[in-house]
């Protein structure tokens, strides 16, 4: 499966091509062609694909063809998906019979299908439910160990909602949103197993990710991206009223708000609502998959199981691999997660810390991805890699996590701990938590200075108030180098520790 | 002399051991270990180094040799040298015996040399003065059609002036000062040349750093390196002010001086602003490259020739390089720029600007630069190419070229341009030129959206408030792409050229 990829989603609201490259078991996108086709316009008055909407939907894809072309992508790599707008048209054949790339349209259980494989396969959602909110439909899916439970669809899509209810002007009157939340809570009885049901829900689709940036503003949040971040229900209540009392076209003065989406975020904001209070969810946690990625995966992985086995992990190894730091390729790489774990396991067993797993899986990740910013500059590399991590972000880790491991990455040459910019994501013992992941991420790095494995292991014996460190050093190998590197660690280690330090 | 090179300088003040790499013509720092020796420590009062300062420097060279040794760079890759307080000290031979690095120990002449390759290999200096200013000596190079017509070296280093006029303590006196100042105009007279010249002076070291971020942000300049920026005679007039009412260990509140300079930083600006008064100087250009780098260079080019052709060029090839952007080796970023340029030189032509040479090769710059940030995420990568930019830097451009080429780079794909946080950067006019280089590249980018070079060449028409591009497109090749995308470059076009753009 190897090489390039070509997505593209004919979805109600806007055309998407997406590339994508695959190598060696990491991934990325490597282009992107977006337009705001609205191919739906008009759909929900007559039932079919209007003559304009369908002259701009096939404009663009005469664009995707020859992009396509061009780039060398052969048609057996090209997937185009059609979703609900084309899907309930009745001229879709019309549209399909026109355009320059064979589309395939897709069930509303294919569609909520590919938005289960974009939600699972980037988050750590095991069972709750996802919810998919595009410009035509909106899937809701209930997942049981990982897996699929139930697929449903409704026609509750942004564009289509907005149709109905006269949305698409504003100020909006509470009577008129009062209506399209009893129409949304009366569609979703359909859904037996979805009343009251609380739990986890993640959501996907564009409605969505520009509602969490919105509230991640207006909350004060750091921001780098909204991967991971949960869309509180009330912080979203709020967003319904802001959005409502303003015209449509001040929407997008709302900070997060894209212009292309000023007319139907506040429908889209009214019933991912609903969804919430139907199903007795606290909030939604947003990630930037979607529909593309579900269906990119399905290629990478293979119709038989496409879910990655371990999501958290795939994340680090996906964007260490981009760098030249997959520890499969860099022996230094492996060495510094290798040690700093024997440190971080061995300081546990002799009762200096907790040995919270978690914390464990964070120090990996932070080791696996210290150095990628040397591709940046030497100076200053351990910012630059902060940068990349945050820029690229963890799929799978919450923003509190991703600015953990972005702070002990940012700290591992040197200087004293501090969360920065992300003490608001913090919890209570982050501080401490993160001097331990810093300086055990340092102490790894000075040990493994000279990028030459010298240092096999690494024995921590406490005594008394001195933490000493015994080397399993290799044969003939010299430890000039680690033992000055290791040596400039005691005070970082006195905080996290309480000791003091002693290389032996 | 591609691979590895290690460089040590073993300085007065601190030890240094610098990795380059260098691969096909690009060259890049990768690795760096720094200790503050403090070598020369007492050498004043005795002559001779101490027996303790002996001990710690052979201590780090021993990291040193193991380092290399590990990393596999062969003792005919290691250059090491050594300058002022070795050079000075009676005792020297006894040092040298017993390091088991093979220094060498270089005269004061060809120390100016290597500071004089560091700075007109990393700026733009043809005629003028370059200043070496480091722990224990100083040099001063007249520089005349870029080759040093004069070298000369006085004993005014930062240890060795803080040593002995007793300003490692504070607050200082004024009487104290003008004994420095008195002390270095009659030092000076040594060199005739250099009374009241004037011109042009780029200064290297790191005390001349350290001042020039600590003018920077006194200034409340835009912060992105040192590199190219002129530190004011005036505005370091008011540092030493400054540095001299606070007590040594204060020094480091300072912003911009790091505390391992806080003792000796006030000698060294003393130092500095006497140079400056002496030869008539209205500031110093600072450069991040060092006598390191001047060693490294002469490895790299060769002693008969050790200049690059093209200091500007050469900067924006060598971040292309890292990046996988540089146009011999991408045709895509060879042809972006083929047809930005030629859309400015017939823009110009055109009477539509003035086709100002400078503002060509800014245009060049970005056009070769666009994509580096691909590599960081496909989202965002206009973003990220300008921060790989301004990270890395480019040497031979001020601060305000590399903001306007950043900029226009992080507009590459839309918005309407802005300098944002670059404005106190930025001269009369700048606003215009930025939008004319983003629109003109993004228009080159739009005409090979496809990245297969079909649109080989376009010919702007003007009629009167129209321009209609006219394209030259390859045999067989399809122009749906271009068109559709530079079709949407209507509002900036404007706003650069002020009329209106159509595409035939």
């Amino acid at each position: 499966v190897d090489g390039r990829w070509a997505v593209a989603d004919l979805g109600s609201n806007s055309f998407r091509l997406v590339v994508f490259e695959a190598d060696g078991g990491a991934w990325q996108r490597t282009d992107e062609i977006y337009e705001a086709v609205r191919i739906g316009e008009g759909l929900q008055a007559t039932g079919e694909l209007g003559e304009a909407p369908m002259a701009r939907g096939l404009a663009v894809l005469e664009v995707f063809s020859h992009f396509c072309e061009a780039a060398g992508i052969p048609p057996d790599r090209i997937d185009a998906v059609a979703t609900s707008a084309i899907r309930d048209a009745r001229n879709q054949a019309v549209f399909l019979a026109r355009s320059p790339l064979r589309a395939r349209v897709l069930s509303t259980e294919d569609e909520a299908r590919y938005g289960h494989l974009a939600a699972v396969n980037s988050s750590t959602l095991a069972d709750g439910v996802v919810l998919d909110l595009g410009g035509g439909s909106m899937q809701l899916v209930e997942v049981t160990g990982r897996r699929a439970a139930a697929l449903q669809s409704w026609k509750l899509g942004a564009v289509r909602t907005t149709e109905r209810f006269g949305l698409g002007d504003g100020p909006v009157k509470r009577k008129q949103l009062d209506a399209v939340r009893e129409h949304v809570h009366r569609k979703l009885e359909r859904a037996p197993w979805l009343a009251g049901r609380g739990g986890r829900l993640v959501a996907i689709g564009g409605t969505a990710r520009n509602l969490a940036a919105a509230a991640q503003r207006a909350g004060g949040w750091p921001e780098f991206g909204v991967q991971g971040f949960v869309l509180e229900r009330d912080a979203l209540a709020d967003l319904v009223e802001r959005l409502a009392a303003l015209p449509a076209r001040q929407r997008a003065r709302v900070d997060g708000i894209k212009p292309g989406r000023a007319e139907i975020i506040l429908a889209g904001a009214a019933v991912i609502h609903a969804v919430l209070e139907h199903g007795g969810f606290d909030g939604a946690e947003v990630t930037e998959a979607g529909l593309r990625e579900g269906v990119f995966f399905e290629h990478l992985l293979g119709r038989d199981r496409p879910l990655f086995d371990d999501v958290r992990r795939q994340s680090v190894l996906n964007l260490a691999a981009r760098y030249g730091s997959h520890p499969d390729r860099s022996p230094h790489v492996a060495h510094v997660a290798k040690l700093a774990l024997g440190l971080f396991d061995a300081l546990a067993g002799a009762g200096l810390h907790e040995g919270d797993p978690a914390e464990r899986e964070l120090l990996w990740a932070a080791s696996v991805l210290h150095d990628i910013g040397m591709t940046v500059d030497y100076d200053d590399h351990h910012k630059h890699s902060r940068y990349l991590l945050l820029s690229a972000g963890l799929p799978g880790f919450t923003p509190r996590e991703v600015a953990l491991v972005g702070q002990a990455v940012r700290f591992h040459r040197k200087g004293l701990t501090t969360m920065g910019p992300f003490e608001p994501l913090a919890q209570r013992g982050d501080g401490r938590r993160l001097a331990r992941m810093a300086v055990l991420l340092r102490l790894a790095e000075d040990l493994e200075r000279s990028r030459d494995q010298a240092v096999r292991g690494v024995r921590p014996e406490v005594d008394g108030e001195v933490v000493r460190l015994v080397l399993d050093v290799a044969p003939d190998a010299t430890v000039q180098v680690p033992r000055w590197a290791a040596g400039r660690e005691d005070e970082l280690f006195g905080r996290a520790f309480g000791r003091s330090l002693a290389v032996a």
